[in-house]
């Protein structure tokens, strides 16, 4: 569902799919029954397919095909609004009626941006780093929804702390090949990743690629859909 | 595999299998060879379940079937300590050579202690309660091994705070039914919990039903695996 796509198609497909759910995530325009526009994800993090699925959302995927790399110096959170928007905006233009959820993570530490690694030895330097140490994990996301043009771009900050890791246990997490695919070159949800962190601030999805409380009550708001429960939830 | 047990079953059976995964959480002892014991998990949580088989451990499953009540009013650090190590041996009682795991998940609120709801409608009220605040999670787990008597019992503590939960998504989240083996009425990694749960201050397995990285570096010192990744992990 989410093979690599050939560079720059020039008639992509935006199905048509309901956006059903056991959250209720109905899309509704002031009351009125209105055709449903399909959630499109330009991701290809299996982690975010599962996220959106976790929370009953149905939906198409069709990863985007712009470079995850800004020219200039900006702070984290400006970097992943900035990437987010930039997929969903990508994968947008090949849409006719659609909402469609673009994301980036990156990890945070002592300042420096750090992204998924290059090759073996990038992620054991990337774990070596990170042990012992406290870093943030930035997520941010983007709804831009078609043909309307109405955009949502918001990120999340998680704080966390990895105990001290051991030469053999980075190598063997290496010599896996599931750090190749992730930012900061681990995954909490993952076998070594999740014995690695010692403890989190913030929300645990965030550190998996999407924040899942923040999402699902900014989408709530987007699709204009009621809800007490996210009062106190401003949209920027 | 962790059908309900018949009560008090004469001739309890500890199958012995290897103690494998990616993990290298093998059995050593002072360098040696030694026959491996089982590993057995006293608890039919499949929460717990999913996560020993996360970390790579196999295990066989042997729920105990002791009360899950102590008369006294105790703290709840003593409260998941005193019940996880009461399901450890009383299960080991009836193995002749493992290490038996047993566990136990509470939260507090306000000081209450709150277990499991004892219907849909406890559920409700439980949820309601939890809606806007700030509660804790704690689990305690035990490791029993069997013959040499030894015992290693810890505790973890988890903050976690919940948004604003309208009353249409308390309902529909109870009458999935999935609220009602769970402490506090959720499951941080349900479809609805997942998007109640707002931030957290802790280890987010510990909210699940174990305390992955803590338990990790607990088991390889229980089984005498050098291991200079968990140094500063300090038996109690």
């Amino acid at each position: 569902m989410c093979e690599k796509r050939e560079p720059l198609p020039r008639f992509r497909v935006c199905l048509r799919l309901p956006i059903l759910g056991n959250l209720s995530l109905n899309y509704s325009h002031n009351n009125d029954t209105v055709p449903q526009p399909t959630l499109v994800l330009a991701s290809r993090s299996p982690r975010r397919q599962n996220l959106l699925r976790q929370i009953g959302l149905q939906f198409v995927c069709i990863p985007s095909t712009v470079e995850e790399v800004i020219a200039e110096t900006v702070p984290p959170i400006e970097h992943v609004s900035i990437l987010a928007e930039r997929k969903a905006r990508d994968v947008a233009t090949g849409c006719t009626h659609a909402i469609v959820v673009g994301a980036d993570t990156i990890v945070v530490l002592e300042g420096e941006i750090i992204e998924k690694p290059v090759d073996a030895e990038d992620a054991v330097r990337m774990l070596r780093r990170l042990s012992g140490e406290r870093h943030e994990v930035y997520t941010g996301y983007s709804l831009v929804e078609v043909p309307s043009g109405r955009v949502l771009t918001r990120h999340v900050r998680t704080e966390v702390w990895f105990r001290q890791l051991d030469s053999d246990e980075i190598l063997a997490y290496v010599k896996s090949g599931s750090p190749m695919d992730k930012a900061g070159a681990y995954g909490i949800q993952d076998d070594f990743g999740a014995v690695f962190v010692r403890r989190i601030v913030g929300d645990f999805y965030n550190v998996m690629g999407l924040p899942l409380c923040d999402f699902y009550c900014a989408y709530r708001q987007f699709t204009n859909q009621k809800h007490e429960g996210c009062n106190g939830f401003e949209l920027a």
